[in-house]
C-alpha cells in the first residue's frame, strides 16, 4: 500500500514552497491540527545555512545479527539499504531509522555521492553518519544526524526494511511525507496536508514578520499579537504596498 | 514471508527445555555463535521468580499522528495492535517495539487478559505499561518492560505495524524467533538455532554447577574453569552418579 | 493567594475512596478531561504494597548558595523546609519539589518521623532520601523518591520557598492538589476534579475487573470492552447480585 | 521582598565592568567565596562572540495543566511569562526556568523582539526556543537555551511565576543577581558580591594574561603560577610599561 | 606504594563495628571530615538485607582491545582480574571499576564462588554481573553492581590493572580503603578514618535512635535535633539505663 | 613497563602521513584489524579545522578526596597531573580520562600554554576545560573535549596517576597509542599498527577519492564499491595520470 515516491518530480513547486517557511512555522501549524508529534528534536545538520525539503523513502537498521546480513553477491539487489538508495529519485529524502543506535555509521561519502546523484535532496538519520567533511564539502548534499562516528556500517548493524513506516528524533515519517530540515532542525509535513501547510506558512510567517517590524517599533505585543482587526488591517496595506 | 507463528504448540518439547535454562548462558552459547547482539539489557519483571519461553509476534508502535490512528470501528479488525493480539496462540510471546517511548501504556490489566487466554506465555516491551500489579496478581501473566506508566494507549502513541523484525532493549527481534525472560532480563533465540541452544545449554548449565561445586570446595578456577580433561572426566563421573 | 491545607481532615471520605483507585485508573480518567501531566514517572516507592492519597504541602529546593542559607538559630521559624514540615496536618502529602537533584538527601528517618507525628500521609520527592529502610521500618511512613542518598542536607541543597507550585516527575502540582502514590508511582489529582475523579473510577475499576473477567472467560475484547449494551447490562446484573 | 530590578539602569558600570571578564575567571573567583553552583553547564548560546551582563529577571514554567492557563483575555495582564516580560528594563536579563522541559519553545522572534525592545540584554532558558536564526539575525538579541524546538508555548507548558528564586542549568538564580554570559556558557552572580566580583575579576585576568604571556616565553608554570613575589614584582612592573 | 591488603584478619573487629552502622550515617560523618564524595548513588543490591564491611581490593576494567587481551595460558598469572581475585583473603571487598560500561559481565557464579572461597565478603562493580540469581542463592555472596547483563566477560572487555586507585559509582577507591554496602547501597571509608568512623557512628546511631523515639512521641524537632543540653542530658540517662 | 614517550620526534614523519588521513579512516582499517573500540564518540573539538596526531602521554582523574590532594609545595613534583605535563615532549597528545566528570575543568588557558611550550600537538579530556576562546585564539593550541565548564580544578576533582592505561571516550588508550583527531572526533591508533594505518589509509582515501568521483558522475555503487578488478585498473591508470 505504502509506495515510495519515485522521485516523480511533480510537487517541485510545493517542496520550493515549503522551503521558503521555518520547521518552527510549519511544526505550529501542524499542532494547530492535531498533530503533536512532527519537529525533530535532535536532528543536528552538518552544514550551516541550509533549507531543503524532500518526500520521505524511508529505510529501518537495528542491532546486527548474523542471519539477517546480505551477502556480498546479494547487496544491491536484497539488501534494504542499498534498495531503498537506488529507489531515490528527484526530490526525494532518505529518512534512516537507527533508534539511535550510532554504533557504527550509516552514510560515507560515497554513498551519500549516490544519492544525491539519484536527485535526493537531503539524509535525515537518528543514529550516525560519517566523513562528514567530506558530504558537506566535497558531495554538498544537506545531510542531519545524532552525531558523526568514524566506523561504518559494521556488523554491529543490520537493515531490517525500507518504505514502511518509521520514528525519527521522536516522529513517526511514513514514505511520502514531506520532510522540511534546516539549521533549527527537521520538521514531518502528512503529505496530505503538505499543500495547506505551504500555503498557510507562507502567510503566516510574511504576517509574523510585519508583526515583529511594529514590536521592534515598540508596538506592545498585547495590541498586535496575536494580531487585532487593527493590526490585520494595517498589514494588508503593507501587503498591498509591495512587501 | 515473515509469517506470526499461530501458536502451532510443536514446540512444546523444546520451549520446556530452554525454560530449564538462563538468559545468561543462552546469550553466553549464542555470542560464542557469532550474536552479539542477544540480551536486553534493561527489561525489568514486573514479577519474580517468572522464566518463561515463547515465539516471538512481533508488534511496532510509534509517536502518535493523527492520520494514523485507526477508527473505533475498525479497531479490532485494522489496528495492528489488536491484529496481533488475536493472533497470538499457544506458546507465543508478545513483543512490543516502542523505542524506548513511555508517554503511554502499551497493555492494561484487560488486554493482558486476552494475551494470556489466547495463550501467550508474556508480554515483553520496551516502553511501559500499565495496571502492573493486577497483571501479576489478578491476571498471572509474566511480563517485562522498560517502566510502569498510569497513562493508558493515547493519542500519544499509535501502532505502526505487525509481524515485522523489530528492535527491543537494543536486539533485533524476527517474527518467531524464540523469548526466553527470567528475574535477569530476556533473551532472543533465533529460531534456527533453538534447538541447538536447548541442548547445549542444558549440558552447560550442568556442567558449570559441576564447576561451581569444585569451586565451592576449594579447587582454583584455573585447575577446573574451562574444565581441562581431568575435570571433564570428573564431571562425566559425576553424571554418571545420577546428577 | 494558595493556602496550605491545615490537615482539616474535612475530606477524610473523599481521600478514602481515592485510596481504593488505582493510580493508572486516575490517571486515565484525568486525561479524558484534558489534563495530560499528571502521572508521575520515575516516583519510586522505598515499600512495597502501600497505597495512600493525601493534599500536598509543597517544598521546593535549589542548588545550595551560602548567601540563601538559614543560619541554624533561624531554621525553624524561617527555613522554608522546616516551616512546611510544621504546617504539616491530618492528610496531607509533602511533594519536594527537587528537579532531580540527589546531591543531597531530604529527608532522613528523624524529619521523617517528625512528618509522620504531624499526621501526614506520605512523602513525594524528585530526588533522594536517606535513612530509607528506617523509614520504611521503623517510622512507617510511605515515601516515594527518585533514589537513595547517604548524605543528608548538606550545603549542596538549599531551601528555596514552600506553599507555591512545583513541579515533581514531570508534573505541575499546586498546594492542596491530592496526591495519590502506589507500587506503580504517584498521580496528581486537582482538588476541583477530586470528588469526581473519585467518583468515576470507583465506577470504572468495578466495571474493568467484571470485564475483565469476561475475558479471562474467553469472550474477545471486541465484544466487550469499551463495553457495548449488552455487555453494560450483564455488568448492571453483576453488581445488583450483589458484586 | 525580591523585586524585579525595574531596569534603573544605575549599575550601568558594573555592568560593563564585569562583561570585560570571562565567566571562567568569574566562577572561580565566586568558588573562592564559598559558591559551588554558579557556572551553568549545558547553556548553549544561538550566536557567537556574544559576552553580556544583566540583572536577572526570573520566570518559572511547568508541565502543563489545563486548570492553570491563563485566558486568552487575561495574557497580557495576569499570565506570569506575559507580566515578566512587561516588568523587564533596560539591563534586565531575562532567566527562565523550565526544569530542562524542551516540550514547547518559551520564545519565539516576536516575544525575543520585545523582550530586547524593554532593553533586556538577553535570554537564559534550559529549556527550548523557537525561531533561533530570526533571534540571532533579524532582533540581534543575544539567548542561550538547552535546544531549538519548532512548535511554540503549547499547552504543554504552562506559566508557574515570576520574580521568584528559579533553578537554571544546575544554579539557583535569584531576582536581581547579575547574569553574564558568553560562548563558554553562563555564570550566577550574587548582587551583593557583583561589585567586588567585578574589581578582582579585572585584576584577576589582566595577571593571568601576564602569566600566559610568560608561559608561552617558556617560563615554567612551577616558577609563575600561582604567582610568587618575584612574578608579582615583573607583573606590577609589565602594568606600569602601560599594559 | 599501595598494597592489597592481603586479607591478614586483623581488623576483624573494626569490620564488625562498621557493619552495624549505616551507610547514611558514615558518609554523613565523612562529609562532616572533609569528604564530598563517599557515597555510591547507583550501587544496586542483587538481593535484600545484606550489609557488609571488607577492604577495597581494586580491579579497573577498559573497553576491549586484542593487543590487550591476555592469552588463555597466561590468564591465570598475569590477566589483571584473576590475579586480583588469587589476591583476596579474608574480608576483603572486591571493587571493578567498568566506568559504567554493562556491554560485559564481570563475574558470574563460578567466579563468584571463587570470591568468596577467597574470603571475600563481597563484590562491588559500576559495570554488569552475571547469574545474579545464582551467585544470590547458591553461592551466597553478597554483591552490588549497576546491573544486570547474560554476556560474560566478552572481548568487549578487558583488565587494564588492579591495585591502584580506582572510580566507582562516583567514588574515588584506594586498595585498603574500607567499604561498607547494604541495602541503600555503598560507602567508601578511608582507612586512616576507619576507626574514628567507626567510633562516632555507633554513638551517632545510638543518639539518633533515640531522638527519633523522642519525635514519634511528639517532641518537636526543634527541640530535640540538634541535640540541646537537655536533650543531651536525657540520652545519657537513656543510656544508663541500658540501651 | 609502559613509557611516556618523551617526545623524541622520531616519529615526526609517520605523524605527519597520519594527519593527512581521517579519523574516519583510520577507525575503519582499525576495524578490519580487529578494533573494535577505537573512535572517540562524542569527544568535541574546540576549534574547526584541525586535523593532528601524537602520541598518547596519559592522566587520570577523580572525584576528589582531601587524602589524596597533593599539597601546594608538593605539585610540581609529585601531583601527576603537573608531572604528566612536564613530561610531555614535541609530538605528544595530553590524554585526560575524567570518566565523565565535568565538575571541574582539567585545563585553562596557562596550563595549556606550558602544554604547547612543551611540545605537544593538543590536548583531548573526557571532562570539561575552560578558557576554550583564550585556549583556541589565543594559545592556539587544539583541544577535544566532553564540555566546557568555568569553575577550574576544584577539590571536587583530584589527580589518581599518569602514564597507565586509560578510557577516553569509550577507548582504551595506554601511553604511546597515536591519537589522530579531527572536527569529527578522535581515533586511537595503537602504535604497533600506526605505520601500517598510515600506509593503508593513505591509499584506501586515495582510492575512495577516485569512486567517490565516479559515484558523482554516475556510476552505480554497485559497479564501483568495494572496486571491481575494472576499477581498479582504471583507479591505477588515473594515479599514473598524476593523481
Amino acid at each position: 500500500m505504502i509506495q515510495a515516491t519515485g522521485g516523480v518530480g511533480a510537487d517541485d513547486e510545493l517542496r520550493a514552497t515549503l522551503t521558503t517557511v521555518t520547521t518552527a512555522t510549519a511544526s505550529a501549524m501542524l499542532w494547530r491540527r492535531g498533530y503533536s508529534f512532527t519537529f525533530m528534536l535532535g536532528a543536528t545538520p552538518i552544514q550551516r545555512g541550509a533549507r531543503v525539503c524532500g518526500r520521505a523513502v524511508t529505510l529501518r537498521l537495528g542491532p546486527g545479527r548474523p542471519d539477517l546480513a546480505t551477502s556480498e553477491a546479494d547487496r544491491n539487489t536484497k539488501d534494504p539499504m542499498w534498495v531503498a538508495v537506488e529507489a531515490l529519485g528527484p526530490g526525494d529524502f532518505l529518512v534512516i531509522d537507527c533508534g539511535g543506535n550510532q554504533s557504527g555509521a550509516t552514510t560515507g561519502d560515497i554513498l551519500a555521492a549516490r544519492i544525491q546523484f539519484r536527485g535526493a535532496v537531503g539524509i535525515l538519520c537518528d543514529g550516525a553518519i560519517r566523513d562528514a567533511a567530506q558530504i558537506r564539502d566535497l558531495v554538498g548534499l544537506p545531510a542531519w544526524s545524532l552525531g558523526v562516528q568514524g566506523l561504518g556500517f559494521t556488523p554491529n548493524l543490520v537493515s531490517l526494511d525500507w518504505n514502511v513506516p518509521v520514528r525519527c528524533f521522536g516522529v513517526t515519517v511514513v514514505p511520502g511525507d514531506y520532510i522540511l530540515a534546516d539549521d533549527d532542525g527537521a520538521v514531518m509535513i502528512p503529505a496530505s496536508l503538505a499543500q495547506e501547510i505551504a500555503d498557510v506558512c507562507s502567510e503566516q510567517e510574511h504576517k509574523e514578520e510585519f508583526i515583529r517590524r511594529l514590536v521592534q517599533q515598540g508596538v506592545p505585543v498585547s495590541e498586535c499579537y496575536p494580531p487585532n482587526a487593527a493590526t490585520l488591517e494595517k498589514y494588508e496595506a503593507w501587503k498591498r504596498s509591495g512587501h
